[in-house]
């Protein structure tokens, strides 16, 4: 699986825009760093500006200091990668401008090429006719894309089936960082190893599951954009429905793309639809108003610079999702993701059931459940929340749930914790699929979320305004009271 | 069930041996440090030495000076303590003497009595008997015996009866220091107040358990009174099988004596007879040789002072014991203890049952199995092995069994660990009787002993040698080797 690393070029379309400048070019760096690049393996930057080879340096110089750390870039590394730099500039909407990129690559122009593409979708189509006309791709080429891989079920399709005209579904690696995160493998590693976990893995155990992205940053400057898609389309159908599918399946036979895959596809099949008739229990919409974030006062969504004051766009959404199979049968997942919250936080709370019996009565009314927190932002950690007797001699029994660092050890303490973005250009350039996203995967999550979406045009469902700083809209907090159960906000 | 505690008095019979100072008076000073004597509470010293109140408050104070540490004991409890102080110096053997304690309990003798018997047991009848001669013995006295409560079942019954005539079973305490250490209590609120533990403590998700009760001292000067009863008696039939007890229980309905005991009486009467049968099978004898402890030349059990050379007796037993019953079915505890072995150490390692299936095979080509460690000593602790991803980019996915320490709270970091006998003690004085033994739990737990020590005979098995300084006999690696499983012994 990994033989090909030795042979590949790496071109980057957009290696001057923000993604490029704060994510990838420093995982590159990262990767020369850890040598985990091949002696033989060049870098390709395209981009539309007309800038030469030493003045590109400098910009990606540049981009390290801001992006690493000044002090922490090292100029032996820095001079490593520099060598490996070349710079192609072009219109990407210029198909016969493609020759320039064929050229830079000559003499070695048959290597297979990783291709990754930080441009908007609108052109993918496109740099991928420009490679095909420039006999750019062999059957090792690869193609790495970002989101948003369409705003809807089709668009999606058309992205997907114009990529498809140039490359085999084993040659495309659609990106969610989420899927790069260390924690996310690790929650791999935990339930897949370790019988304790695997064993209880199920309705028979758990009670509920809550996953939860919350921001503190508002649209920042990106208003339009933003309106056009929301936070379902932006945050839902992508990272967190990936973690939920990465929760949810069956262990697969293998830890490879086609096992893994399948698996998840299962999962997102098997998401119960939301229609008009049950979209006003199962979801609530959102959207910022004026509020204070931290003590700074920040502006509500619609007086944001370039609203248009009549948006209906939501900012926040909560989702009550089932998974109707025979091992989530029951078992509710809560779905909550929002701009302006209170507080920076992602993570998965796994609630297992409660204790069915308490013989700790008299010293405690009622037993905490044991949770594992999988948290993702800000500081990545697997916990366990469980029960533990209280040292000493005060009463007979006195107990008090404690929190544990799963993942932590004494020999990981120095250990850099690698940004997604490291693993997944790691894995594209080893030839691991099983960290992307399949097409399938892409379009089923679409369909559901479509669904949504239609409900919530059908019933008229307008987002609620909820005051920048909070948890989003009183009727998220209804949404999982109605059961019996609370959000996990009290860290 | 606290309401006792304001009307009783403590008498410790044997108040200048060598528990007493060691074990019981520094409880008395802790508990009372801890303000958990009641004002009113006085304790009454009892010993054959003729010495006034003052010496024996002078040696109490020796004890504590030695055994809690000079600058530990703090003059204002100990002042506190001092107060509460009296002495009767009498011979225990003479009925007529017990006057004396009673004047001295004047001119509050209604109250309730906690009377500690930290004798030899064949005193136990006298004593109480000298105390249900003076009337001391009212419906709210307790008696606290101290092992060994017979050498045999047909013993121990005997002294069973004899202390039966005077106190009910309700009033009866019989220590098992194991039941009172800090880690023993939060096994049981680990197993009862998390689910994640409840629901896999049986034979669908355990594999086997280990006891390992190993010190490196000899017999340190008692060879004719250990040579009388040798590791299975002195050990086993107590603290190891008291420990057992309470793993293997079922969830008691409550945490009180009653509901308790009965669980840890039918897990008694469940050990499957050890007979001439499988004796040789299933149980080790050894006796240790002379070697080296740390780098410490130490002599051989039958070089040592007082020894007989033609002695028998063994020092090191390992067996592997069958619970028949649903929840254990195939399902071994195998139990070890020894003196003179490499380390000491305590502990109980309940071994979860192998992943079915290794996804991680290419990076890690066998898992190993999660753990449950219950450490008492050197010390006490709870943790648990598992697996986790170690971080960083390395391989795909590279794994690491870690240790983590499930008792470890950051508040609790500057708890003292009571000793057992201060969480024993209180508990006596508080009138809670479960955590310590029934008589049914004592003759059950013999009648399992004596099998064996009588298939010892039957079939000549007689100990084989052991280098002090090792894990014992090659056989007891053999007993669990034969079942594809080792020992814990690689910390």
């Amino acid at each position: 699986m990994t033989s090909t690393t030795a042979c590949c070029d790496f071109i980057l379309f957009g290696t001057l825009g923000d993604l490029a400048r704060r994510k990838l070019l420093p995982a590159l760096y990262q990767l020369e760093k850890a040598g985990l690049l091949h002696a033989t393996t060049r870098i390709f930057g395209v981009a539309r500006d007309e800038i030469d080879a030493h003045t590109f340096k400098e910009k990606v110089h540049a981009s390290l200091i801001q992006f690493v750390g000044k002090e922490k870039v090292d100029n032996v590394v820095w001079e490593r990668l520099a060598e490996r730099l070349h710079y192609c500039g072009f219109e990407l909407s210029q198909l016969s401008d493609y020759s320039i990129l064929s050229d830079a690559l000559k003499p070695n122009n048959e290597r297979a090429l990783v291709s990754y593409l930080a441009t908007p979708p609108q052109l993918f189509a496109t740099v991928c006719k420009g490679l095909s006309e420039q006999q750019l791709i062999s059957p090792h080429a690869r193609i790495v894309l970002e989101k948003p891989l369409g705003h809807d079920l089709e668009s999606s399709r058309e992205i997907n089936q114009e990529v498809a005209k140039y490359f085999d579904e084993s040659q495309i690696y659609r990106i969610d960082h989420y899927l790069g995160k260390e924690t996310v493998l690790n929650l791999l590693a935990l339930r897949f190893a370790n019988p304790i976990f695997s064993d209880q893995w199920s309705h028979n155990s758990i009670d509920h599951i809550q996953i939860t992205a919350a921001e503190q940053v508002g649209v920042e400057g990106r208003w339009s954009y933003y309106d056009d898609a929301g936070q379902l389309r932006d945050m839902v159908q992508n990272h967190l429905l990936q973690v939920l599918a990465l929760i949810a399946m069956e262990p697969p036979t293998r830890l490879d793309a086609e096992s893994v895959r399948a698996e998840k596809i299962k999962v997102l099949r098997s998401l119960r639809p939301i229609s008009h008739d049950n979209v006003r229990e199962d979801t609530v919409r959102g959207q910022y108003g004026a509020g204070f974030v931290g003590d700074k006062r920040v502006p509500g969504y619609l007086e944001e610079e370039g609203a248009k004051p009549a948006s209906k766009t939501e900012t926040f959404v909560a989702i009550k999702a089932h998974i109707d199979n025979w091992r989530w049968s029951h078992v509710p997942f809560y779905l909550r993701t929002g701009k302006r919250m209170a507080q920076k936080r992602t993570e998965i709370v796994i609630s297992f059931k409660p204790q069915p019996h308490n013989i700790f009565h008299e010293t405690m009314n009622e037993l905490p459940p044991n949770r594992l927190i999988i948290r993702l932002q800000p500081d990545e950690g697997v916990e366990i929340q469980m029960m533990n007797k209280v040292p000493g001699l005060g009463k007979q029994m006195q107990l008090k749930p404690t929190t544990l660092d799963l993942s932590f050890d004494q020999t990981f303490e120095n250990q850099r914790i690698a940004d997604a973005y490291e693993r997944l250009l790691l894995e594209a350039i080893q030839g691991n699929q099983y960290l992307f996203v399949a097409r399938d995967e892409v379009e089923h999550a679409w369909h559901w979320i479509d669904g949504i979406r239609n409900a919530w045009i059908q019933t008229g469902e307008e987002p609620k305004s909820y005051p920048s700083g909070s948890w989003g809209p009183a009727s998220s907090v209804t949404l999982i009271a109605h059961d019996g159960r609370e959000w996990d906000d009290d860290f």
